[in-house]
């Protein structure tokens, strides 16, 4: 059943209070689905069906809601509730949710937890945010280089239950060094006396505690794991990322540079959950930052006023074509850059091989524009809308467009890599910054070109 | 060993001819790492590098080649060569490829498969590119509810070698209807007698080989899925796609939007691998029809330009910085709307919501920017620069800039949302086009404020 036919089914029953029926209904909806009916119900029936959940989709649904519905559910809990969605949640997204949480719900979860779980807890919140220690899990299978496949089968058995991936198992020694990696896989395709020491992967791909998300997230797309390793200084195992996190943070990832390139802080709640101050808070301090630089277009004008005017108002009509087309151009260039980097697919040492690329291309887009635009002007505004365009003034428009495309392109490639060379985010140059420095450039190209031809 | 510290020992140890040793060192390498190495080197040592590769490992390095380099070895491959890299190969990789070479490649990869993998071949590419079905691959694992755990594991056992995931195992009728999803985690939580019926996941999301793959994409991240069956009309399986799969597909989404929002139209190839035609031509178009729509702003200029210089041709100084401002703010509510529709976290009957939000934010964005307009004119235009902007011009100025950027916020969350509706692709009406249309409108506000305030 669709989530839109069954929001209304589920009133209607919480209506007639037949929750059996509704219990039935539930039984067999994902969590996911489940968790984005629930943000449909009205505050007092969210606890009301949760309740109706088996206490393992009740945790599974918990963890997909979002903050807002949580906090109301932690507040309707009983402490005995609250201990028995959290046993049941793995430990990577009981940590997830207490980030999110104000210190007394969070304060509530710590002392519901059993000591051990709340010493890990504490321990994985002492990572940097946005480091591989921050959203591993501990709840990994270790196996010793010394066991017969057999013996694997038994502990996976015995550990199954509460790990959150059993099918790739890390090797250790008593230090809780990492020597190697087993899947399930190899172990069913050998026979039950084998020791794995001798079928064991030995180069195992892994990640310290320190490392960045984002890091972690492309090893996964580049070596198509399905759970990473993560280690401390002395290479001891002391978690593992699996790859439905690794999802998550490549789409966190995508976003935020998205939001960069549009020049806004990133966040990461959703906007409709984000509050008028939040998103205000985001977006004034790049607005005024480009507003300002923005205004010094206004001195260039001004101080070329007097001479253009003099040799044609119509001159000024053009300033917004130019402007614009400069700051397309150069996003165009500027975002593939970006993105490139992004994807690894493009590395500093290619400056070359791109300035050569983007040159070619901006001297092929700068003909095309400027003929064009030569020709719009021509019969469009000088023809149809009878404005004094001579051919002199359609030229000078015309080629201060094939300049300014040039420059713009060639300004857009190459602000990303510098960023880059100085260690600073590319995403953060995109396009807002690279059109206001086209701006200002293509303006006093124009200026002069025009006192150049026509004075 | 780093790719950058590998590349030159592997040219030495080519250039010495110790082949022994360069195979021993290639031998820890994952194939990810030996296809980055090879495109470094000259088009005859990849090769004979590549000969000195594992089957196995020759045909995982294969997969992560770039285009250019496939085609290379596919030349210099024999026949028999050919057919052992593919042979390794799982199906939905060897058609990533037949799609990307040219025909007379294809016919000799065809020629060399065996006629039912052939057959297959020729199913899945019969499939619209981007559908679920043309990304599938047929490699997996069926069994009957009929099963015991037992008989499972033999089966598993049996076909692990060449299906690209065993984890998830598919139970399906004579019919290949598909009944059930079952884990090896739940096989090994259960005694051997069980039978699988009893024991199986019957509520299974999957996916129609018509699905676009984005949307196969995001079931992933939604469910955290492993993997999804690709099941025909008649409900039945033809196919999984695995996680490693939707990873990429997700990467190439977030790159399509992105260049979507920077005006470009979106390319599989990386960027340095594009020709120079390829990139111009995914350029030119948007930038010809954004420079046409922009050059209107200048009959507006024109239209106007009389009546303003009479007033102060101070006023033309400010159109770049009100038009910046104005792109900016459309495109910092726009893109967060795009991309919030691309995550689903926003849909389209939020439309009210998000309108009441973007007001109140651009109400508090504006006024901070119009105050600030005004102190910098009073300040440095006026004070320092000499020029003449009286608290009247200034005024305007600030007034035209408070009410463009409330618009540019109400076009900048209304258009994607129009476009959605209109079934269109919200990231291709994203920035520039928004800033185009927050030209024209800011320039008419402000020349009206203008004329209204100042005659």
């Amino acid at each position: 059943m669709m989530l839109d036919e069954m929001v209304p089914v589920v009133k209607d029953l919480l209506e007639q209070r037949n929750f059996t029926e509704l219990k039935a209904l539930l039984k067999d909806v994902p969590p996911q689905d489940i968790a984005l009916m629930l943000e449909e119900l009205d505050e007092q029936s969210i606890p009301i069906v949760f309740r109706l959940l088996s206490k393992e989709t009740a945790a599974e649904t918990f963890v997909e809601m979002s903050t807002t519905a949580q906090q109301l559910l932690l507040n309707a809990f009983s402490d005995t509730e609250l201990k028995a969605v959290f046993d049941e949640m793995f430990l990577d997204d009981t940590v997830d949710i207490i980030e999110e949480m104000p210190a007394n719900v969070v304060k509530r979860i710590i002392n519901q937890s059993d000591p051990q779980t709340r010493a890990v807890i504490n321990e994985i919140l002492k990572y940097p945010k946005d480091s591989a220690g921050s959203i591993m899990t501990i709840e990994y299978v270790s196996l010793k280089k010394t066991w017969t496949v057999k013996e694997c089968f038994d502990r996976i058995r015995r550990d199954a239950v509460d790990k959150e991936t059993i099918y790739t198992c890390y090797v250790t020694d008593e230090k809780r060094k990492l020597l190697g990696r087993i899947t399930v896989k190899t172990l069913l395709l050998n026979s039950y006396e084998t020791v794995i020491g001798d079928i064991m992967e030995t180069n195992v791909i892994s990640v310290e505690t320190t490392a960045d998300k984002e890091f972690v997230a492309s090893q996964f797309s580049k070596y198509d794991l399905s759970a990473i390793p993560v280690v401390d200084m002395e290479d001891r195992i002391v978690g593992i990322v699996t790859v439905d996190d690794a999802l998550d943070v490549m789409e966190d990832e995508a976003t935020e540079d998205i939001s960069k390139m549009a020049a806004v802080t990133p966040s990461d709640t959703p906007y409709l959950e984000q509050s008028i101050w939040q998103i205000w808070k985001n977006r004034v301090p790049w607005l005024l930052l480009l507003m300002i630089s923005a205004t010094f277009t206004g001195l260039i004008i001004n101080y070329y006023e007097a001479t253009l005017s003099s040799l044609s108002t119509l001159l000024f009509a053009c300033v917004p074509m130019l402007m614009d087309t400069g700051g397309n151009a150069g996003s165009q260039a500027s975002i593939t850059i970006i993105r490139g980097l992004a994807l690894d697919e493009i590395r500093l040492r290619d400056v070359g091989k791109i300035l050569w690329k983007e040159t070619r291309v901006s001297v092929l887009l700068a003909l095309v524009l400027g003929i064009t635009c030569f020709a719009k002007l021509q019969l469009i505004d000088r023809l149809l809308f009878k404005y004094d365009y001579t051919l002199m003034l359609s030229g000078v428009v015309s080629l201060a467009l094939v300049a300014t495309v040039i420059i713009a392109k060639v300004v857009g490639c190459l602000l990303p890599l510098l960023a880059r060379k100085m260690k600073l985010d590319p995403a953060v140059v995109a396009s807002p910054f690279i059109t206001t420095i086209v701006d200002a450039l293509s303006l006093i190209i124009y200026c002069n070109i025009a006192l150049w031809v026509l004075s």
